[in-house]
């Protein structure tokens, strides 16, 4: 199948028959967007991948167990950021499936078609009143143009949203994709993700939209990290509501997951990109590794190693630092043919320092988007990336902070 | 064996028959203590335990293979401090030789009775010249009240020297046991630790001694960390050289493991309350899991959280995070029955929030030593500790800067 893609605007309202809505209703201080809707005209089929962690929000079970049931006749989405619903026992599960219900009732559907997300600080009950309300004007706000304000009402400490939107034109005809994303701190999501939304105007049956979410999750949410911490409401979700005519089979299984992962992976590097105090975006690719796994495995290690990050934050092209971390990452290692490059600078080769060529790499270090190439020098063909940031003062001020 | 503990001073020189010294040479700027050694003046059983990490330092592999030789008749011990001479190629091992046949040299012994360790930046050769001075310098320095001239000698970011000694009373007599150590960044030791030396005046096995090493050591430099790196030069070298004339045997082994203990534990807990950027020393517990191995793993897991750490660096019992890592961590987890204390203080039991109850542990939160008490909730009967530090603006003001 031909394909190609073109950016379009309106994130997740941009395929056709999404509306969607962001609105303040009072649980964040400010009168910040902290309540928002998604819907869709037509049944959608649904898909989700969510959070590993053992300790999940009600949210996510609840939504969980929704798909289970109705995956096939999806209509809305309603989210709230703020307050996580997470550690909240059994009065959380009873106002996650609450804002089903008020959602289905303002929108004249049935609550079952409904499913909900929330994020913010664990373990601190919803204001209820406020979300109802919320619900409420953010029924009456629904717009085919909703997709960005809905983007700014799912943020927390985000310091931007998160948006995309594609057109692909195939053979099959031409349909739309579109996401956002949130999500700034406690992000490495491993197989699952932050809060993600993402649609679709092609049909797609629900167990073919799960497996091809997954596929583009893994190397797009799932290779991401901030601060290496899994959250307890993670969760992505993918719409197809077939609008556009455009259907989507098995023999399209590969095309699939390469236009979700168009929407995808920019919405995944924007989380990285804004990560909490995050000054520098960091692409780490590691090669010679044994197998892809191990290549992931030594990646995800670089990615989240402090002492990694804060070089990078300063300026210091400390490679010894990207060495010793390739030695305890677990992977197959070997010193005397392992290398590390920082950007075009090659400055440890066959168990060899180039610590003379540290200067240029420093000079390097010096621009907002950095590239870490590191072989773990088995002469495997094991390959793979992950993205992350550095970490900042500015981190631990924010995270110092979060409640007061 | 009924046995009685005493604190005494002098560290490594505390135990007889042992000298020490600490000296500047210039591999640190500003005349800094850099050198160091410990001499034993009758030849002492010796054993180690080493970096896991798959990076080895050159000083690493060297003195790894020289107790594998020579273990049961080593003299002394060259340490350098400014400098890890890791990986540094063929001209790092060649380096690491030198030192010990200068140390050994000087004083008048066979060079396979002689250690080596260094610590500091990795990837950068050794000023050899000034190295050499530098043994030279020490070896006319050795004094019995040498001790903590040399646990000067060895620090890098440390903010204060560790150091411990105790006089052991036991039927077979009493005899001593002293220690130093190091290490402020680029901690997690993992079955190894940071540099460490200790020392004994009774006789052991160099078996038995190693075996003990390691017991002492897991509950104590292996259950601390910093920031979660696990360095290319960690070791703990322990010298037993009978001076005392008291020996340890087989059915002291208990008594052997406990009295290295009491000189491990203040150290370890010393590298952390001097980690780098503490302001807090935190103590994790774990309790209701599944084995002890998995409340370890769950312990390790909180104890190098970045929201953990920054939550109680700025005071905030966020205890929702430590949820949401008790989740994550790859142990057995029951949110309907884990429980989270912070101090005396209560905040979440059998899956019900106690926020009401964060003040008083916000109150809690501004003293400088903190203890974090977890249940998994699993029911069984599994628990363990680690000790960690808050993470502070200053831990990355000093890894950004690190080289500049």
């Amino acid at each position: 199948m031909r394909h190609v893609y073109e950016q379009v605007d309106g994130s997740v309202t941009a395929p056709r028959g999404f509306r969607a809505a962001g609105v303040a209703c009072g649980i964040k201080a400010n009168a910040a967007l902290d309540l928002a809707l998604l819907a869709s005209d037509l049944p959608a089929s649904a898909a989700g991948v969510f959070t590993t962690n053992l300790a999940q929000a009600a949210p996510v079970l609840v939504s969980r167990a929704q798909l289970q049931k109705s995956g096939a006749a999806i209509r809305a989405v309603v989210v709230n950021s703020g307050c996580a619903n997470a550690c909240t026992g059994p009065v959380g599960m009873r106002d996650a499936t609450a804002m089903m219900e008020r959602a289905a009732a303002g929108l004249g559907i049935d609550p079952s078609a409904v499913l909900v997300a929330s994020t913010g600080v664990i373990g601190v009950q919803l204001p209820m009143e406020h979300v109802a309300r919320g619900i409420d004007a953010a029924v009456r706000s629904l717009s085919p143009d909703g997709g960005p304000s809905a983007a700014r009402a799912i943020m927390t400490t985000d310091p931007f949203p998160k948006e995309a939107a594609v057109e692909a034109h195939a053979d099959a005809g031409t349909f739309r994709v579109g996401g956002i994303a949130k999500g700034s701190g406690m992000i490495e999501p491993l197989m699952a993700t932050m809060l993600g939304f993402v649609t679709l105007d092609a049909a797609v049956e629900p167990a073919l939209l799960h497996r091809a979410l997954k596929a583009a999750c893994n190397d797009t949410f799932n290779a991401i990290t901030v601060d290496g911490e899994c959250s307890t409401n993670d969760c992505v979700v993918a719409l197809a509501n077939g609008a556009s005519g455009v259907a989507l089979g098995e023999p399209d299984y590969a095309f699939l997951v390469d236009a979700l992962r168009q929407v995808c992976e920019p919405l995944a590097v924007g989380i990285v990109r804004g990560g909490e105090g995050a000054t520098k975006l960091v692409t780490v690719r590691v090669a010679g590794a044994m197998s892809n796994d191990q290549a992931r495995q030594a990646a995800r290690a670089i990615a989240n190693s402090p002492l990694v990050k804060t070089a990078i934050h300063g300026g210091d092209p400390n490679w010894g630092r990207l060495v010793a971390v390739m030695g305890r990452s677990g992977s197959a290692f070997s010193l005397e043919h392992a290398a590390v490059r920082i950007g075009p600078v090659e400055l440890f080769k066959d168990g060899t320092p180039h610590d003379e060529r540290a200067p240029e790499a420093a000079e390097y270090l010096r621009g907002k988007e950095i590239e870490v190439d590191v072989d773990l020098g088995t002469g495997g063909t094991g390959r793979s990336h992950m993205w992350t940031c550095d970490l900042s003062a500015e981190y631990v001020r924010i995270n110092a902070d979060y409640r007061t």
